[in-house]
């Protein structure tokens, strides 16, 4: 055990992601106190030899390092706000799930208290917390960043987006709509094949496979949206990518069309407006420029 | 090299891909015969050791197993519905991509002219063809498949479904309907996060491997839909499954929502039905039974 029994360190919020968060600071030696709304959330902790505090202030005044892993953005507001002159001067480390405009509002609201505030996303169920594939998310203040980066990477792989507190969240929303979207993909394939025989998990053990090679994608596609030039040589053009037969043959099996339909309104958009021969990666404008 | 030179194959078709696959054939000592409806492109094959036939029929004739790449379904009854004498008593292996209905059709006609038929659908570019990463699916005469698998594994991973010759389309299209909805999710996060200053490419850095992580939650629903019961304990509820924050840091940033609305409308339905408390795999009902 390295000697970080020196780092005081208080957490607010001791639900399933704030117990996982805990128990990886008590296991690495820190100095930890905890602090949870109902009662005996903590018994745990402190049987490993964590600090229980009976309020958020003592909490607060314990460390000069707070945690908040709360429920959601009113939540932090309803513990934080009566303790900003406790916090003052001390650091904020806010891991609640907010969206991009909450995390700057409790951005400013910090710095209006005179507290340094990193703000945090969390891309991990609390059974992956200081697991291999765990990642969270920072931004805000670079500061703390780097000076906490070995409390961080016990959770995590960390990575840093910059100054405005509310970057993590927005790429965390973003990585949240890419999970999303693809699951519906994997469900609609799934669906397809059904009717045939095959079951979910025959299905899956082709589409793994098939989906993680297809992101290396991904990289092909940004070049060209970033390079701002959709009429490189080499690529696929949306004319070529036509969704019809996948459409007519998901309506064959009985199944809905809206799961590919959406990506065919996405090209369809692009080829209206002339440029069916350019590639693929051109559906982004169909995303970026709502009708 | 292997003694292949007494295996007589022929191909039709030296488009992109018809050409990378005779090119292994060649390579790994094939006797192979090539035949393509314009002239010219047999040439780099003949050059390597390839017999160029005059017409389809020469080819045929040529051997007992004949492989077509051509663009489409009514291109491969275009060359074969004259040679159906010719084609009796032979082996057809048809990769040329086609409907699962069109696979059938074919198969049907085959039969009908003593024909004995593999359909395959090909999951590679031209490029991959003999390269890890490549994966060709078949269905149709298991006899065919066992028999060539040698000379199939030149080309990719090869698997096979079924005597059903429509099952390796339908598994294809599945398949592109996954990549397809992913590519489309991918987008919509590289547009979101882009007006805050984030270039695709580094949010491509982020969401490859994120992605590809969690291909890994496949295998969980697909084990709750194939048990038919969604109340399983531990999973992610459709309630939680709330994507109205994502929906509004989406319009905040002021781009399309249809990509991540579609997949909110798969979870509203159940929701609806009163399945709200019951797992996130359940969308695949709100695909499988069309509104
Ligand atoms: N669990 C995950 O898989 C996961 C993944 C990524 C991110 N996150 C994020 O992590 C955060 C915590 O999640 P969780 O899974 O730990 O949630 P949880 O198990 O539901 O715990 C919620 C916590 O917030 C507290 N809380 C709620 N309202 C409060 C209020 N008004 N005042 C004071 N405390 C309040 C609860 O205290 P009581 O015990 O008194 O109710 C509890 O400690 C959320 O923002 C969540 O989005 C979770
Ligand atoms: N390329 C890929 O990335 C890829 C990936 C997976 C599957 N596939 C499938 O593989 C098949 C071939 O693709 P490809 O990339 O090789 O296409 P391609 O480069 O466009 O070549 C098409 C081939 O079909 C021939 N053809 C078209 N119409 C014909 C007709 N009526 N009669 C006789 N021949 C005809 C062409 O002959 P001419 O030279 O005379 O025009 C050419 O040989 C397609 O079904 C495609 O979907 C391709």
């Amino acid at each position: 055990m390295t000697n970080n029994n020196s780092v005081q360190v208080s957490l607010l919020g001791l639900g399933a992601m704030g117990s996982a968060l805990a128990d990886a600071l008590v296991k690495a030696g820190y100095a930890t106190t905890v602090w949870n709304r109902s009662l005996g959330k903590a018994d745990d902790l402190v049987a490993q030899g964590a600090q229980a505090a009976a309020t958020a202030g003592d909490a607060v005044r314990a460390s000069r390092l707070v945690i908040a892993c709360l429920l959601d953005h009113a939540s932090v507001h309803e513990v934080l706000d009566p303790l900003s002159n406790e916090l003052a001067g001390r650091t904020l480390i806010n891991l609640t799930t907010t969206t991009p405009a909450q995390s700057r509002e409790l951005a400013a609201w910090a710095a209006h208290a005179g507290v340094t505030y990193l703000d945090g996303g969390i891309m991990a169920v609390p059974q992956m917390i200081g697991q291999p594939g765990a990642s969270i998310l920072y931004s805000g203040s670079a500061d703390v960043f780097n000076e906490c980066k070995p409390l961080l990477d016990l959770w995590a792989t960390s990575t840093y987006f910059g100054e405005d507190a509310g970057l993590a969240s927005l790429y965390d929303l973003a990585l949240l709509a890419g999970m999303y979207v693809m699951f519906a993909g994997f469900m609609h394939g799934a669906a397809m094949v059904a009717p045939a025989g095959v079951t979910a998990g025959q299905f899956a053990a082709m589409a793994t496979p098939w989906l993680t090679a297809m992101t290396g994608a991904f990289q092909g596609f940004a070049a060209v949206i970033d390079g701002g030039d959709y009429t490189v040589e080499g690529q696929q053009s949306l004319e070529f990518s036509n969704l019809s037969d996948l459409l007519a043959s998901s309506s064959d099996q009985g199944i809905s069309t809206e799961v590919v339909a959406m990506v065919q309104g996405l090209i369809q958009r692009q080829i209206d407006a002339g440029h069916g021969e350019e590639g693929f990666a051109r559906i982004i404008e169909s995303i970026k420029q709502p009708g």
